[in-house]
């Protein structure tokens, strides 16, 4: 039967004094049924390079499995202890800030043949002594990974192997594909390559960026192969990977092609991290899911997320609960917590657990306890939610870095504001609160059939193959909605010595050549004044297409802000500024409709579909705020999956503050 | 006779050109008693390993003893020569910044072997030039002493050797004390130990921020053990300690533990700048004086204290006046200048001294000669001021570095901005302000008896002897007030395991194992709303205790905000979130009146009360404002020792802005 | 026949494609008659130690000399190519923030040996290419030169070398003048000299960078002397001089003393960035323009300028065109723009050219060919434009590092926000926008007789010989007037020990001792309240002067804020405050009407005035501001140059936005 994992991160090792029966008690009355271990504590397992000790592991297993409570185990590498980096010190990053200190992990070159020397020996060991336990149902291959800037001589060198391969020895080629004339910057022997850190070549850097990205898709690669020698079948093998961090999580990944890194794994995982109390709002719940979610089109595991975390994201009442199942409504099949107890030294004290630092039965405990019992009962019902959404995003680790180096709003001090990401989550949040669910999708995506309308914010580095693709989309009948910035550059962040946007010029039906940043310029639509123009504007000059916003200044005012081309059977809009998202959300009604996707309700009352094998077809509506909402049922007889309460078609429901109903058809 | 030296430092070798007997005519004039000289100089003194030049120094001496005007000897050892620094590089400090380049001051690692060999040399032949000269009245060892976050390999391998020793050489019992188990940082070979600068644990961190403040207690030991060989008896040996630097001396200094390095000295010394002008409120000359009487229980020194200083803290009228006479109601024995002239070069030409750049009689020199003669009149019976009051403010070095590690109002950005200092100047400026005059004590004073009432600003870091010790005083009548982050972690930084606040949720009735950071939170008493929730707030769950404030607030009304609990014949007050110091102030005076503590006045209207031998009770009345202030003379007929004006009792007084009485009884 | 050069940069070597055939077609279309190459290729011209390539230098010769369009010829050497840097990593600069990796240009040592041969080499072999050119007309040498911060020991140890020249090798002498007794800095052996870069001292840090200023006039003239064994005599050798950088060209450049270094060239030169849109006010083209005209008193070239740059300097409508002739009513001879095309690689792909990246005719394209077709036909006219300029402003390199070091408005967190050019050009700005054109001049100067009017802004480090001749103008009938901080140190930054400011206290006739920062300081004239007291105050007190501004406030009420003084048989200024433009207008203008200076109009409607040969007295008209604007035409019959319209005398004539006129006597 399938479940809900509901579970925790757990380190006995960094326990004040053994508790595990206690603790297991309280998992027990929490509804925990799984514990993820042994991720962070390699100089626990390994305390010297050739001694080992895995009893934390083991007692863990053992207390474990007599509790029914199921074991995830993660491998340790991404916290390498000290005598390996004492007798390795080339194993420690040196980035752009220079050589790390040992002291925090994740500041490793994960392509140094001394750590996956060691980071072999330390797998190969753990899975001996877990791989036959019944309690362990599956592998997390290290935490996180990145290449965590580093860029050591190792790095470098296989860096310029790769253009050797790529260029086919051909410096000519190279130069002038990255521009490398410019400040006098041509590279004239393969031997003497200047070191990446110091160039200014924003072509270059990118490509250097995209490589280490691909060192992080060989390294999990090559980790699960050595866990694949040694697991059963029915263990999985999955990836915590992580988010843009602003804080929390907040966009794509700069530091990882999730997409290509997680062909690794049989399940995909996450950690997803949020504001909470007035803040939150439940997007990044959803963004993180949806992301992840599509990178193997399955369901997938939250192997972190909060249920205290830092004092500020305390969670007010009820909002732990609709937190946990607003993570399922996006598929997710897993909800684990970041972490059972509160430590009590170290960085992270006040990146709280479940249980606060004195262990007693917190209102966050209870919570969970509220949740956990509810999903004992709920839970095989709820799992394996599959969705078939007709919208996607489509989203860029190469226009992410691009835009990195050349910020949206960059002015003549070299620095901007606004980078990728912003532009992804202003589409993205849109589509959030209008209830409009959707998958992520890549320039590497082939089938963009399956959709009826696909938003792509900012596809600055775009190859003109999935120009094309975009096209022909459109000309097939599906509905377009992208944003400026989009079409700008190849891959290699070469601007396009072409009308802009490139390709697309004829798919939305008009072309610019300037942009400038607006001050004090306002939007008009027909009705009038309707807002501002922020951050970055272009001059869009319609051919074919029809002006949904134009801008009111005396040199500007000839230009279009935003536009819709009716283009073959379908049709393309173009937002050539940024402006407030709820004239953004106006614009994407409209292109719904017209692509036959319908919306309902809207933030704070938010709505997430899909089927599941033992439930079918299932609806949550989620109240996200401090006020009681009220909105209709269904126009068919329901009932609300948690509490049993049945509801007459179209009748007047409830939602108490930050409080859902799980919707099924009666 | 005791009298009152008004001194100030003196740099002959710093001038342009020579002018000391000019400087001596202005200097009796203004009723300049003491000067200050050669704690900076070693290069002069020194130029050469093998070159002494004592030249300037016996010169001022023979100048000053011929003019009466009595020199206090600074041995240079904080500011070396760059033939030293040049000879033995490994002299500079190696900070978290790197190695420091030679050229400013205090940047060097004062443990160093050559250092202090060559620093045992300038000593001693500076005292035998000096200790046998009739004007010198005592010395000043070093000057400002730090660690200087010198993290050179020589702190590191004895901060290990300290460590092995206070272990017993077992590694599994550090590990465990201070949680290195976490991320991997296991250090399992006491001879690879890693750079304590990459370190992300807060108590290993800790250890070595309270390792290297017995550097500084050590080193000064050192020095005064040296001096003593050979000064007379009527020679005292002092220090300059200064405090926390937030562009003027705010709180309790991180660097040193004053209370144990005070012990090498015969007085204690210290300097306070503050800002002037608007912002002129006495607090910091109240604050630093409180401290440094407090080190031996006994008058101390202000070594350094502005006349002018940086252009911003120009004096008002009157301001110059009123300062002086703050330190001596503090019970300072000495208010010394920094410095005579202001100087024509290099880093400090803005940081003015009581001379202008002219050299001219400028309105501060004025002000000066204002003060200096009615000092000669009147400093004999001021001298000596002692103090008895019924008030401490409980202050620990340990808890302020724990609170920068782990920052008040730290977010998921890992930085904050509220620390230590801010909550111990938030609870010592409303007493100030009340004019409830306290003296500082440590974890470590023994007998809490001699006091009604202690105040305990966030002593997070918290040994179980002092919370004993604190649980017994209330239990004996005590009036306890302790805020928010008292009583969380042990000396270790390891928070306790248990309730909290740990031990004293006993004595204050209450506990919490949740907090959060106020947003948009109310505060109200039982008479309604009465401010609001600030940076940080404890859910406090009171038992016996009585609430005095709780929020207003969805989720957390149900928590109390401030509570107060009768227990055993004492009272203790817990504030468990912070407010406006005008509701602090209200809390504060209810429950010195329960300790039965008087108050009168209240800032601008400081008043600030002590006995000396020679005039018996005296009160000082203070106007901190720029207003004229009135007020009610004492029930009794008294005089004003400045003017000799004489008042009958309870007679309408008026104090002009920026000056002050001294009432004595009649 | 005089022409204004209406030309850009233009770099063969950065195209995605060969299209010099369009780009000259397009050139012609739109009046451009000169192109810029070669400055910032050496690794295209010189790949490989001992590979030469001149063959797009040549390529763009032949199509330019076909074309009929001159070539400038710019030395590559401002940017190293990688196998010179590999080969000899000496070269680059060792700066205050470490060792330069390679990758921007501008990071190197100019006075590296190894640099310099190397660069002698490339300019040696583009001299043989280019010299005998009928189409190159000039040479620039080098770009935008300066010391980069370079602190290599090579140059440390020419600044040694230069000291004990300068000394006479008498250390004691040095020390005295830098004051390096302070903190123990004295220097003691020449052999041993410590890094500068760790200095504290103003004054050495002064003299080190006065030292490597001369570093760039060594650099220049050596440059130039080698271009002179080659170039014909109707080339010309010219610099490209850039100013402080703010985002956009804002004052003196602190890294090279434009006086100095322009001694190399036959005609000046420089790049003058602004910006636009709203912001545009034409007072960067004016004042870097009035700047470069006075280093050789004669035309110059503005070899680089926006015609687009950055996204937020896109011009409005007319614009592009108003600053064109802009540049030529302050004497410029060439309007060159950076660049042609908008590059598609690395760091400036968005500091835009005159073809956008799509190479259309775009809006500014437009706009180039608007002025360059006007320019053909009135460019004969207008070149060679003369001024005499009744004022003058005074500035300083020294004063501007001096104040550099001790900010204007530093507090005791030794950090300050107000710097020399802030003070520079808010004297500046108020003459430009009174339409009182001026030269530039320097504490070297000789003949002050030429001017009528001198401004003095914060005159810090100035020698007693400048002070003298200041003096001398006064008494002679010239008007003086000085900011606060002048006169205030020598040039060694040492403060004068004398009444301030140093000798011109009997000018003004009064002096201070005293100042500080304004805190709600009102000033009010004789009429009443008039402004504010901003960023700094000193405490002025008249002797013979007469009261401009006083302050009022309890405190420095008795004091005055600015005066004027009678003295001999002229009148001096001296403002000891700073305060708003409005009032600093008004003071300027009462000065200069004293001084016989007439001002007509004001910003927005700003008049600059010359004449030329070919059109005799010539007066330009510029609206700039989004609003139309009427003027009374001059008292005679005059017609505009441009359009051919007359007018007839005191006419109320109107200029559109953004436009202009130029009136000639008919």
């Amino acid at each position: 039967m399938k479940k809900i994992i509901y579970g925790c991160a757990y380190y006995d090792e960094y326990m004040p004094f053994d508790r595990i029966d206690e603790d297991i008690r309280m998992m027990n009355k929490a509804g925990i049924n799984t514990v993820r271990i042994a991720e962070s504590t390699w100089s626990t397992e390994q305390p010297k390079e050739d001694v080992f000790d895995f009893s934390s592991v083991i007692k863990v297993m053992d207390k474990m499995e007599e509790a029914g409570i199921d074991v995830i185990i993660g491998t340790p590498t991404y916290a390498v202890p000290y005598w390996l980096a004492h007798k390795y010190p080339d194993i420690m990053a040196d980035t752009s800030r220079g050589k790390a200190l040992y002291g925090a992990r994740q500041l490793m070159d994960i392509s140094n043949p001394d750590y996956r020397r060691a980071a072999e020996t330390i797998i190969r060991r753990l899975m001996e002594v877990t791989c036959k336990r019944k309690c362990v149902i599956g592998y997390q291959i290290d935490n996180e990974t990145k290449y965590y800037d580093a860029a050591n001589p190792g790095v470098q060198n296989a860096f310029v192997r790769y253009l050797r391969d790529r260029f086919h020895d051909d410096l000519d080629a190279m130069n002038h594909t990255f521009g490398l004339s410019y400040w006098s910057n041509r590279i004239t022997d393969w031997d003497i390559f200047p070191d990446v850190r110091g160039s200014v070549n924003g072509s270059l850097k990118g490509e250097f960026d995209k490589f280490r990205r691909s060192l992080v898709d060989e390294f999990l690669a090559w980790q699960a192969a050595i866990v694949r020698e040694y697991k059963r079948d029915d263990q999985f093998i999955t990836h915590n990977f992580d988010f843009e961090w602003r804080g929390y999580s907040y966009g794509i990944q700069p530091m990882v092609n999730h997409f290509h890194a997680s062909k690794a794994l049989t399940i995909a995982g996450c950690d997803i991290y949020h504001p909470t109390q007035d803040l939150l709002s439940g997007a990044e719940i959803a963004f993180g899911g949806d992301v992840t979610r599509s990178l193997k089109q399955d369901n997938y595991f939250v192997l972190e997320t909060e249920a205290h975390g830092f004092p500020n994201w305390l969670p007010y009442d009820g909002q732990l609960r609709l937190q946990a199942y607003s993570h399922l409504a996006s598929g997710a099949d897993a909800v684990c917590y970041w972490h059972w107890h509160s430590i009590h030294n170290s960085a992270e004290t006040y990146w709280m657990g479940i249980l606060t630092h004195d262990f007693a039965e917190s209102s966050i405990y209870q919570a969970v306890c509220e949740t956990g019992q509810e999903l004992k009962k709920t839970g095989h019902l709820l799992a394996g939610l599959k969705k078939h959404n007709q919208t996607a995003v489509l989203v860029s680790n190469e226009s992410l870095t691009a835009l990195n180096n050349f910020p949206i709003d960059m002015d003549s001090s070299f620095t901007g504001h606004t980078f990728y990401n912003d532009i992804v989550r202003w589409i993205y949040d849109a589509l959030y609160q209008m209830n409009i669910e959707c998958d992520f999708i890549t320039p590497e995506t082939e089938d963009l059939s399956r959709y009826s309308m696909i938003a792509v914010p900012a596809l600055y580095d775009a190859d003109e193959a999935v120009l094309n693709r975009l096209d022909t989309f459109v000309k097939e009948g599906g509905t377009l909605i992208a944003t400026f910035k989009t079409a700008y550059a190849d891959t290699d962040t070469k601007v396009y010595p072409y009308t802009k946007p490139h390709i697309l010029h004829r798919t939305f039906g008009l072309s610019y050549n300037e942009f400038t940043f607006p001050r004090n310029v306002i939007l008009k639509d027909k009705d009038g004044i309707c807002g501002q123009a922020e951050v970055f504007m272009e001059l869009l000059k319609p051919e074919t297409a029809e002006t949904i916003l134009s801008y009111e200044h005396p040199s500007w005012g000839r230009y279009t802000a935003a536009a819709v081309n009716r283009y073959g059977k379908g049709n393309a809009y173009y937002l050539g500024t940024m402006f407030s998202q709820d004239l953004l959300k106006k614009i994407i009604c409209k292109a719904a409709a017209g692509a036959g996707i319908k919306t309902e309700g809207g933030f704070p009352l938010i709505i997430r579909r899909g089927t599941t094998s033992e439930a079918g077809e299932l609806s949550y509506y989620f109240n996200y705020s401090q006020d009681e909402l009220t909105f209709k049922a269904p126009d068919e007889k329901t009932a609300d999956l948690l509490s049993g309460r049945e509801f007459s078609a179209g009748e007047t429901l409830t939602l108490k503050p930050w409080s859902l109903y799980i919707l099924q058809k009666k």
